[in-house]
């Protein structure tokens, strides 16, 4: 049904192209009078008082995206996992821990003309965070039974009132990075999913440059290396563009 | 036998007394020519290349004991989990991600006059990570198999040959701190655990403050509330006592 549904998306006449000269287009103003929520680093889904799962992210793409949001105009909110960087000065900065929290934080931040989840969510949580540091019991291995967060970037695309005119998702992938990106545009629901390679090699967690692949239903847009702000700042050109009611 | 170990610990006359004096020495000079070993920071153990099992801890205290050892006159190695700390100047540092990375480095370390034990060094890992990122399938959760970790502090106070003369370590905890401190000392084979509790609101994860209770076979010293560097300089004073050949 997946295959079907996203050969079906890549086979429309397109809603959604992305125009040619977005490289050309200085940002100021472009977002002005938009609100945008975007969504920042990792969570860390606790298993006790001291343990956690996380996912590797350094939010500095997400920030960067929020950055060049602000940048642009637009009123921005940014929900952010923890991270070690500074709050974006202009944003409305909300700090979350969890899956669940993040959640929260952009349902309250909602209505938004434009959703960017650059998060990385923690796709499962432990089912019961134990309220006491867990001993080591030599007799018995902790059990850990995994519970599915939240799908933010899915709720907010379904949404019936009040979805955003463009929501934006991520694909960090280690394998069949394109494959994966546009399953995942037509499972979630989404107009656009940024897909980039989180092979070690690659060095995009923590680092300054990444390289992505711009998804949507017209096709695949491959964009050379940039640093992480160059990302968010063609990102954010390339979604003026898109918006209803944008100038083309 | 673990009661019954630390009653007999408890009831010797203590080999390792605590001097009074402790908080008026000046610490320049007392390790020189001594070799330390610390740890410092959290392990993460990975889950797949995305998803990784971590422990809460900033690496402050830490590196706050490199630094103090560093101005008493030692030759310290610092083997650091990840953390947002800049490298102590001066201290060799090998940075590490897993509880056996940190392992082997100690080992690599040794010997030492003294080791401490101060990073939060995660009990399980997953009993395998997987090399690619583990998809989300709706029908099955994943299987997160745990198996436990070496213990750095236990191998390190029960060597046979090589043995550090002391041997330091940390009990981070919820509940029962004191009680489980001991019972720690004891079960580990060391010489020294310092006690805090990381209850949240303690405040001790990534704050700049900590109290600290100070465990030996001697009894238990609790020491008022200090900054993380005012600990690590008077736990330094109070070792460099400790040491066999120092003068008391």
């Amino acid at each position: 049904a997946i295959v079907t549904a996203i050969e079906a998306a890549l086979s429309q006449d397109t809603s959604l192209p992305l125009p040619a000269d977005v490289w050309r287009t200085p940002s100021a103003g472009l977002l002005a009078g938009r609100r945008v929520i975007v969504t920042s680093g990792p969570t860390h889904e606790p298993i006790d008082p001291v343990r956690y799962i996380a996912n590797r992210s350094s939010g500095k793409q997400g920030h960067a995206i929020a950055k060049a949001a602000l940048a642009a105009g637009a009123s921005v909110t940014l929900v952010t996992g923890p991270v070690n960087l500074p709050d974006p000065p202009g944003a409305s900065c909300i700090h979350v821990e969890t899956a669940r929290e993040m959640y929260r934080a952009v349902e309250a931040a909602l209505p938004a003309d434009i959703f960017v989840g650059a998060a990385a969510v923690a796709d499962w949580r432990a089912e019961e965070s134990a309220p006491e540091k867990i001993k080591k019991d030599p007799d018995q291995r902790p059990a850990l039974t995994l519970v599915e967060n939240p799908d933010i970037l899915a709720a907010v695309a379904r949404r019936g009132g009040g979805r955003p005119a463009l929501v934006v998702g991520f694909a960090a992938e280690t394998e069949n990075l394109i494959d994966n990106a546009k399953a995942k545009l037509a499972r979630k629901g989404c107009d656009m999913i940024i897909a980039n390679s989180v092979r070690s090699e690659a060095g995009t967690f923590g680092g300054e440059r990444n390289k992505v692949a711009v998804v949507t239903a017209a096709g695949v847009d491959p964009w050379p290396e940039l640093t992480k702000g160059e990302i968010g700042e063609r990102l954010i050109v390339a979604l003026s563009k898109l918006l209803p009611g944008a100038a083309t």
